[in-house]
């Protein structure tokens, strides 16, 4: 059960209805946005049941919760969340392509790989400043250097910014630079980083963990917006199976499941979901087809010289053929890439 | 490396082929078609290489191959597989829809999914006449008796059939009604029944195994085309995974993937692949924009009193829906349902 | 809900049981096995509870079954069934090892094998005459031949011979030679395979399918039982997961919940479950520790040139060393070679 | 390829090493240990190959890599390495066992707890202050109260405390209670956590992740090692499968092949591996018979009011069985509890 108090509820009010709560000895999770407070509510839902909440003053309605995430379902919210990325829409009717090189190497690629993009038609560019590896040994990324370079593109190109914040110490610089924070796959469960991220007011870009169940997903996106951060974009990026032909096996059924379930925004990432460029366009299309409002791509202006994913990396040639081709199929979804 | 006859070529030629190939010790597997005989060449590649096989009497050509399986790639044959059922074409620029109930239960029940599928504009019906069942215990359908049922609702209706065959002793008797077989994904390195298959010429449904690689199982299509018959078509019907919330994970990049390596048609079962109704008309439409040849879909007429699979089974209605949907993503991608 | 009629039962007995079970709707699954016929009961269990089955004549029990699998399971029969291969016991406190090549390759190398692995301590042969291959071009076993090699290596040593059934038709011949027939990982839901080896009178050992769950293994089982064999031993031979390191995940969890929810024996391939040789000695002792009665292991003169699995056979001296090193588990386990 | 600087080397002899390198444009990773400095060298190994660097002052030796972890690697360390953790040993010829309740729920549950513990001889008490939980709704733990009853029964009993750190933030107040640090599974690639512990000097216990593969978990061990720590404890406590009947699948096969790669301990969690107290046993005796150093174990005095994991929680009786049993299993692996 969840507690949805008035924006315009005074603390008093909020006091009443905890002490209330407390009263049968129930347990509550605050979560004071920026607009309003949301109330958790823990324990045995038969003594709420037979309390007049609803009643009491600032609150704005009680929501039955039959899941265990709760902000995040369509029993909470049921219209789309369209996220506002500066001006950039992501969802409802609107298709956001996201593409750009794995890593931010250089000053040069970084720019190439923006102007292309740009020219394609895609709204956002990606790039990761901060890259998660394996190995201590790997190569860690430009880091701030990299978020610069960033930037500058944007100023160039005026494509939006999304990039990885890979720990809690690095949330506030790369806010600085970004418009939109990604939650990496290996980070999906890391509690106190999606904490961080729903206390700022960036939007977020949550990937779907390597093995994590479609619940897991959503209740990593519930850690975020219950700190207040209501801004949550989910990406599918494939999951882990048997299969080694694939890098990773992209799990289409989980973008319909969760359009079905939550109301958030929902993209797919054809390139680390099979880790094969030759698939990324069938991939993509299968995607938007399956309900997703975007596509997140990697796109290199020189593949075969990548540091990483040079693999399953676009040419920028490629990359111009499959924004042509998702067109028509992002039509037939009633979506435009705008 | 696989050696192709010429359609024409003699008994004696064949022989003078397979004495050259014995004198440097390699073995061969003989595929004896009705039209034509492929010698597939077993050992060290560098003795043949030195042979001037290709000049020798009724030698059409000797095709390389670095994949495992042979007359299943395109390298052995690059334009796509257009396979043929009784005047209903699969493959190429034709979508088809193959849609029934999982199971053949009764007459009335039979006749009546017959209609709905034919009104809807289905080229096949669908539903099990042999049931594979994980206990010994459970209905094992109504055998003999529901071919007969699914021939009737043919004559009715104008329908095609496929219908599953189970082991080996039930090919024969299964070819007298269906008019094509369907292997299921239990069966799909249950060699014998491959071979038993490839030696009929009814087209064969081959389903992926239930975590087949696709190697494996364009490995097992393989079995049946080296035992002469051509007219396979494959089926992505999901895979078994860690996610809980679908029955199956529904591998679209296999599709995809099949797609590049192989010229055989390919159709996509959502159904099973993802065990829920409400999931199937997405995965439907991502299904076709990944490239498939087509659909096999579940319907009931009424799915909630089904004996099996009645969770997944779409009703009339929403298979009407459906069927209306997935026009303008095949017109897209170039195929109309004819 | 079974019924077990008495070993001297009637067919009068049998048919009136059988009447009186119709009369309220009830479908049975008749089990006519050398001994005694047990009576599946499908259906309404409400209806059976009221009627007085137990009393009537040739009725020896009826037992409650809560999983859909009953006559492997603990709830038919609590003590642990001994399977008896001519005088070899496997189950209580016998522990078995069977091992040998993967495939019988030649006379020599099958008859040098037998040597080692005899004087290792081993009771049983192993070898594949007939091998059930991805690909239809790799060597597929030299059948009969390999039959008759195995014959002969039995004559010379007095090991037991446990050899593959790939299919219905071989049955038969393997019958002659073999003294225990094995379904292998591929065949665990052929289920007409798994009903001819149910008829015979053959000790069967039964291997997990590649990706079968525990519910599914324990059903082929009793695919065999119901058709009257009883003697069943399972076999953990490893399953399919996203590791790579290993060839298969042997999963030895599996061998402790088999052995509490069934009385059947149960042995563990160590050789399949990992695909490493030196993976093979720990994963012994672990397997009989976990509870398992027995081994199978695949050792070669000479792994190198082995024409399969090589990578994952253990060399005579290893097998040896072997062979002492589980001796003190098993004596543990309180089980003895013998 | 890494290079070990001599515990004296200067800090003048480490920058003449680097200063070469970077001649050839090698880059470095530089792991200042509390005792010396091992230098990582990142790019052409060409380069490296050709320059006397083992000459040269200070540096003690050069160890070429063919894995991408190098301190984890039997190639940089061949004996087996042995953690010392209060005075109490783990690894090499010492059996630990690490005992008590999911989470820390009360101060009388951990009390009594740790004397069920301590008296059936273990050496470590277990439980979590600080939970990650799926849910933000969901009991997150006592946090520093949790610690301050961990240390209190640490006094009462000698125990060591072996406790979950879940952030970076709470590494330095877990450090002032705890004996050892845990990362659990889901943050095995929090590879900022992984650096803060790698900065202290407290030993840790390297849960694997939900499906890392083997060379991901080494590599996380390598990330805490490379910053200086060496005291790291593997931990296997299953992974995730298609199989459902286990909570996870205990991947024993793991155990033995990370002691083949590596020099550090390894203990087996069979609690979380399963999820199912019956199994627990088994796959205690099997984990040790596979190689494991040790064990952890959820023991609660009244599993079925656990907060959490009840149902694979041992009762105080089953834990006393369970230590007698493994005695004998140890013993024969050459390990003592004590």
């Amino acid at each position: 059960m969840i507690i949805v108090m008035k924006p315009e509820a005074t603390k008093q009010q909020l006091d009443r209805v905890l002490t209330k709560l407390a009263t049968v000895g129930l347990k509550v999770h605050l979560s004071e946005g920026s607009t309003r407070t949301i109330i958790g509510v823990i324990g045995d839902k038969r003594f709420i049941a037979q309390m007049p909440i609803e009643a009491m003053d600032g609150v704005e309605k009680m929501v039955p919760v039959t899941v265990d995430y709760k902000l995040v379902s369509r029993e909470f919210k049921q219209e789309n969340t369209i996220v506002d990325v500066g001006g950039v829409l992501i969802g409802g009717s609107h298709l956001v392509v996201m593409a750009g090189p794995c890593a931010v190497e250089s000053r040069e690629q970084l720019l190439q790989s923006a102007e292309i993009v740009k020219k394609a038609g895609a709204q956002f560019l990606r790039g990761g400043a901060y890259k998660p590896r394996t190995s201590p040994y790997a190569f860690q990324g430009l880091e701030v250097q990299g978020l610069e370079i960033l930037a500058e593109a944007r100023e160039k190109t005026g494509l939006k910014i999304v990039t990885e914040v890979v720990d809690v110490d690095s949330v506030s610089v790369v806010c600085d630079y970004a418009d939109m924070l990604q939650i990496g796959s290996r980070n999906m469960q890391n509690f106190q980083l999606l904490k961080t991220v729903g206390k700022t007011n960036k939007p977020v870009l949550l990937k779907r963990g390597l093995s994590a169940t479609i619940n897991e997903w959503l209740n990593a996106a519930e850690y975020i917006m219950s700190e207040g951060n209501y801004n949550v974009v989910l990406c599918e990026r494939g999951i882990r199976t048997y299969e080694e032909y694939t890098r990773n096996t992209l799990d289409l059924s989980a973008v319909a499941a969760a359009k079905n379930i939550s109301h958030l925004p929902i993209i797919v990432d054809p390139s680390h979901g099979t880790g094969r460029w030759e698939l990324v366009a069938p991939m993509s299309r299968a995607g938007i087809a399956a309900g997703a409002d975007g596509l997140m791509i990697e796109v290199h202006p020189n593949p075969a010289e990548a540091l990483s994913d040079g693999k399953q990396s676009l040419t920028p040639e490629n990359f111009t053929i499959l924004m042509q081709e998702i067109t028509s199929i992002a039509g037939i979804m009633g979506k435009t890439l705008a």
